[in-house]
């Protein structure tokens, strides 16, 4: 397999988590990708083809086994969930499924946020806007309060739903216009400290992607 | 279940449409909800319920039989394709699923894509990006592009990736702001002008939100 990657983006810091944790990482074989600043408002040079293989023109971009392009993170930990055996990051009882799901929608809305934070503050000055950066800002904070209140989901074995709340936090640490997440969420605090040594987590810590300038 | 609904959004279709396709519309409850227009740039007023049941506080949202909230339009139609029997819209073939999802994730592009126009437009006028705007119509074209090129995929059982496609396309129809999707493009077109007229698409076709003002 081929993955179009790149350090600092969370969804593909998801990808790169989940084939470690499922043991499949030694099967992708990783494709730098560089991205110009401008990215977050206008089309930016495309590195070789990433474009061709996904038109929507965004990283984590898998090339499957059979030549398949999959272009959207969590499809991607699906097919690699599929490939792994015997066991994989998606519970096969329902309810705790639909509640790791729940989750891993909470968690992925903050990833959200916080990549068109970034997008946003990549705008020229004049075009930025404070309101929209608090719109997100906002939803951060509901979302990070809903998974601390829900932090006993949060242990048990590994799923994709705590991968998704670890990136998260740790983007939340990563970016200097990012709050601490820790006042107020003490149980949220005490769970990353714990699941950020993981080898997988340490071995996929954000940097800033190269933008080939 | 109830779903947090509105009559406007492409990814509130997708569920509305895969549900009824699967057979499972009528076990779904409606909760219509209210979006003022600054929804694009800021945090409005969210319809009661809303964000406490998904802190992301957005449509759609599904609450389950279980009463859990599944805030991610993908991950609730995953949801209702385990509930229905016999057949779902996800293929069972490993290679045939593997595609499904390749042309649904480029499907799904074309929406976000479509959305965030939408809310771009939705800024105060000094505050809008034309590369922004240009960014999305070039991501939308390649996306086009692509499903036209493999329009043979959209041809067979109905499933996840034939769903989104065609509420993209109609998506596309419904703004006055996107272009025409045909020109160049005969297969889709062909496509289209069949699919469309599924019991399921006439029965979504959109309209816009209320504003609840």
């Amino acid at each position: 397999m081929q993955l179009f990657w790149t350090p600092a983006s969370p969804f593909t810091r998801k990808v790169c988590v989940a084939a470690r944790e499922l043991g499949v990482w030694n099967r992708i074989e990783v494709r730098p990708t560089t991205w110009t600043l401008d990215w977050g408002y206008k089309t930016p040079k495309f590195t070789a083809g990433l474009a061709e293989a996904n038109p929507v023109a965004r990283i984590p971009t898998l090339i499957t086994d059979d030549g398949v392009a999959l272009g959207d993170s969590t499809l991607i930990c699906l097919h690699l969930n599929e490939l792994a055996s015997p066991r994989g990051l998606i519970p096969e009882d329902w309810l705790a499924r639909q509640r790791m799901w729940s989750n891993f929608a909470v968690a992925d809305g903050v990833l959200e946020a916080q990549v068109a934070m970034r997008a946003e503050l990549l705008r020229p000055e004049h075009l930025r806007s404070e309101d929209f950066l608090d719109k997100q800002r906002e939803r951060i904070a509901r979302c990070l309060d809903f998974l601390e209140y829900n932090a006993a989901d949060l242990e048990g074995p590994i799923d994709l739903s705590q991968i998704t709340t670890g990136i998260a936090l740790g983007y939340q640490d990563w970016r200097d216009w990012l709050q601490d997440f820790r006042p107020g969420r003490p149980n949220l605090a005490s769970w990353y400290d714990r699941f950020k040594d993981r080898d997988s987590m340490r071995a996929t810590e954000p940097r800033e992607t190269p933008t080939g300038d």
